[in-house]
């Protein structure tokens, strides 16, 4: 099981745009260049951000993105349902039903699968606990030096 | 995020091992049947539950898997674990390292990354719930038209 790097790249991109707080958008050539990034493929992933609403873009010689809401009002889950959409890691295909299950009557199936269920329930205690921490909480918890080598590069490279 | 198909054949094999409850080992052939599943790729699947510990095979003709423990000693953690392997689903990059952090003291970088640790704690969360569940509440929580099924098909196919 793998979490696509998407998720890492624009996890640090709205960690970047809540500390340098600015009300101008930041383009995809300044975010790729801060962590040597790949920008079209950046881009791509930033866009989702913006289609599920946590980033807010700006077309023009000086667009970008912003953040679309405050950062307390932004949670990892959404973050991470935005780049790696928001299907079940568990794909439950119904083997039950095949070879030994073939010619049963359909009542035995109306229930969810039991294996189901349970990796169910594991899925949703890692959903709950990356929708109970927002990008505030992970900009709390950041060591200062983070976000003044974010604001130094900005004011470097403007 | 994607878990393979491996970790649902697996687990329902493993349930299936729980009904049938017999001193005799089943042959891969026999639970590839039951589930209509590709017999080589199942048995790849249930050798590295044996070298984890969850199964134990016997060669020869009659030869077969077994439960290696009483199904409330193998929790659904060890099987996934098994299949999946153990490395968490979020890979840190390090990116924070590159660009506007390339020329950086090594002291900034000492303490885990912030996102890594708010990642690992929503995995962390996943691996309890599936640590807490053993495959003895599978096998309660199931139907009992489920077992009947499994039972009925061996005593058919023998």
């Amino acid at each position: 099981m793998r979490l696509g790097e998407g998720v890492e790249w624009t996890l640090h991109c709205c960690l970047t745009l809540g500390w340098l707080d600015t009300d101008e958008p930041v383009s995809t050539a300044k975010l790729a260049a801060i962590f040597e990034l790949p920008p079209a493929y950046l881009n791509k992933r930033l866009q989702a951000l913006v289609r599920a609403g946590v980033l807010t873009s700006t077309a023009g010689a000086r667009g970008g993105f912003r953040l679309a809401r405050d950062p307390k009002d932004i949670t990892l889950m959404e973050v991470v349902a935005a780049v790696e959409g928001s299907e079940y890691a568990f794909r439950c295909t119904e083997i039950r039903r095949r070879g030994a299950g073939a010619d049963r009557p359909a009542h035995e199936f109306q229930r969810q699968c039991v294996i189901t269920t349970a990796m169910r329930k594991a899925e949703l205690a890692w959903r709950r606990e990356l929708a109970s921490q927002t990008l505030a909480d992970i900009l709390v918890a950041a060591p200062a030096a983070a976000g003044e080598r974010t604001r130094d590069w900005f004011d470097r490279v403007g």
